[in-house]
């Protein structure tokens, strides 16, 4: 199958913008991008689809969600909202467990359904391709199941998507020697065996993986052949920044609470740093300083930490508005951290640009200018979405 | 024309929560609201709307608009987030005066038809009424023309509209004491005439007017029998807040300079605070404290501040979640600043509940949780949107 895209006002990506441009793609893959007076040739007489002079950005990518979940805490963003603690939410039988307990007791078709919902939703603005983490079943069965779901989306579902098996917490039912051996011996080897995720990632922090534990898990995550990543400094300093640098992890999410050690020790390794706005301000955190972070080396992504306890938000253009607002990126900047660099935080760095060879992931906006969705905030601008060439999803 | 709403799952107001509740609404008026096992017999046989075991809220009153513009400042959005100043974008010939330009040289239909696409899109985001204000003409004609688009609006679509004159800036082309003449001897009283504007706003800060001039423009608009309110402490500290307050203005906008003695005048004279999320985020500014406001007995009412320089946003469920996260209000707070306070704002206190008398403006969410649109960020959760007891917007 071979398509060329016209009639394209724009194009923006984190490389190039090509005003009046012409796209030809094979098989979805791009094969040839430019300016249309370009276009050689070989391209011209390709069956051609007009985007009717509309601007074009790569599909969006998040690189960080919980997509996967049962129940909700609506009752706990309000009790907090009025200033409730949320360790006094979690001794109250709150917290992470009423999800950890709604999302054991849905089944996998019930957990599909939902997760299905939610992906329609970031498909509809513009996301192209999500990252998601398992971590409310604990149990290492609760676990496959989520992780099954997530197989099922990417089989069934138009979306790219990438699973990421995550140690999220110990059970309180669990001895936590014993957990972490079942995490790292049996849980970790068998999701590698069937292929049930990409990555490994640890919840690095106070009252979830200790600095030494993160170092186990991540050890037996290479072991099997999988990439590491991490929650890493959300809520307390626990060097999980620099301990998954070091280790050649893929990213190092949250950031919050990160010193310009660890900002070099990303920049370093090439670890990616992801930032989730919608934690930060859901949980009422001082934004990080991306300006600084930019200026310090560190490849930044955002995501929307998708979940339904500390960012239960469901648009990644708004994250990528935040993270201009907030933390000081310019436009062009927000546009490459929810698209290439979020590739790159994938371990696929091919995803996230409009350049020959890579897959042909692309929105397209409802107007002549590609950046036309960073201005309207709180709309949704994006008219068509394209993964791999074929339309995926169009407005109305 | 009578029908008692029924299989309602909970009703949420800022006056109070009822579960399981019937509301019998005549000729767009309410006339009885309560628990449904409590439902006096007289109403039992009116014709029935069932809600299907939905919440209801309020509907959302945008009390600070300005919602009539032409062309867009994409480009200048852009050029700010690289980190280029707005006096430069000033100079060279940007800020305002593009949009000035832009709407001057647009015709009134076509003014119409860019403001009722944008009404439409608030419709869906549960708005029932907007304040929208004038301001991009600067010359008489083209107020005028502004403000005869609002006329439009409010007689031929299907929300509240509440139209307001603002003196925006001295145009260039003018000498200052000749506008300031012509605005408060000529230009409010036709609009006052005309019934054009019910209330008159005054932009007083750094490059706009001066708290001498805003005293004049006030009293020129109380002679000719309209409201006051201002644009105040926004940029610069000028003391428009005690200045409206003290002329017992509806309210007094934006604040983010303000001091504990501005928050005194404004809960002694009841004149409304109302915050603009938008345009503080999007202009980087620090987020005031609405927490201290409160506890100082400020009314807060929140809005979107819609506009194409300072805050190009859509969403006012946006603005009361990050006037929740940033600002430090609870949900309910935020629930109240969107509805029954920013009715206040507007000089009408019958706005913005749902209680016997009042009109039969509601949102309909989709699901059994009233409070559900605050937790999901960035998604739409409105399902049904009645005004004066009709039917204005549903789904699909």
């Amino acid at each position: 199958m071979r398509f060329l895209f016209k009639d394209i006002s724009e194009v923006y990506t984190p490389l190039q913008r090509i005003g009046e441009a012409a796209m030809a793609v094979e098989e979805g893959i791009i094969r040839w991008i430019g300016a249309a007076d370009d276009l050689p040739e070989t391209y011209r007489n390709w069956p051609g689809i007009s985007l009717g002079n509309r601007g074009i950005l790569p599909g969006l990518i998040d690189c960080h969600t919980h997509l996967v979940w049962g129940g909700n805490r609506l009752d706990e963003y309000t009790r907090r909202a009025r200033g409730e603690s949320y360790e006094e939410i979690l001794e109250a039988g709150g917290g992470i467990y009423n999800t950890v307990m709604a999302t054991r007791a849905a089944s996998e078709d019930q957990l599909f359904s939902l997760a299905l919902e939610r992906a329609h939703h970031f498909l509809q603005e513009g996301v192209t391709t999500l990252e998601v983490k398992s971590g409310y079943g604990l149990e290492p069965e609760a676990e496959l199941k989520m992780l099954r779901v997530v197989k099922r989306l990417d089989q069934h579902f138009r979306q790219r998507f990438f699973p990421t098996l995550l140690a999220h917490v110990v059970p309180r039912e669990w001895d936590r020697v014993d957990y972490l051996r079942m995490f790292c011996n049996e849980l970790i080897p068998t999701v590698a065996r069937e292929n049930l995720a990409t990555a490994v990632d640890v919840f690095c922090d106070r009252g979830a993986f200790s600095i030494a534990e993160t170092r186990k898990i991540f050890e037996a995550a290479l072991d099997s052949g999988l990439a590491i990543k991490a929650h890493a400094e959300q809520l307390t300093h626990s060097g999980a920044t620099r301990l998954v640098a070091e280790m050649k992890g893929l990213s190092a999410d949250h950031l919050e609470q990160t010193t310009a050690d660890d900002w070099r020790a990303l920049a370093l390794h090439g670890t990616v740093g992801t930032i989730l706005p919608g934690a930060t301000v859901i949980l009422r955190k001082a934004f990080p300083d991306l300006g600084a972070m930019r200026d310090a080396g560190v490849a930044l992504a955002v995501a929307t930490d998708h979940n339904p306890g500390s960012s239960h938000l469901y648009s990644l253009m708004l994250c990528l508005q935040l993270a201009s607002a907030l933390g000081g990126l310019s436009v062009e900047e927000a546009l490459a951290s929810g698209t290439a660099t979020a590739g790159r935080a994938l371990g696929r760095p091919e995803l996230g640009n409009l350049k020959v060879a890579s897959p042909a992931d692309f929105v397209v906006v409802d107007g002549p200018d590609a950046l036309s969705p960073f201005y309207h905030w709180g709309k949704n601008c994006i008219k068509q979405v394209y993964v791999g060439g074929d339309l995926a999803w169009r407005v109305g």
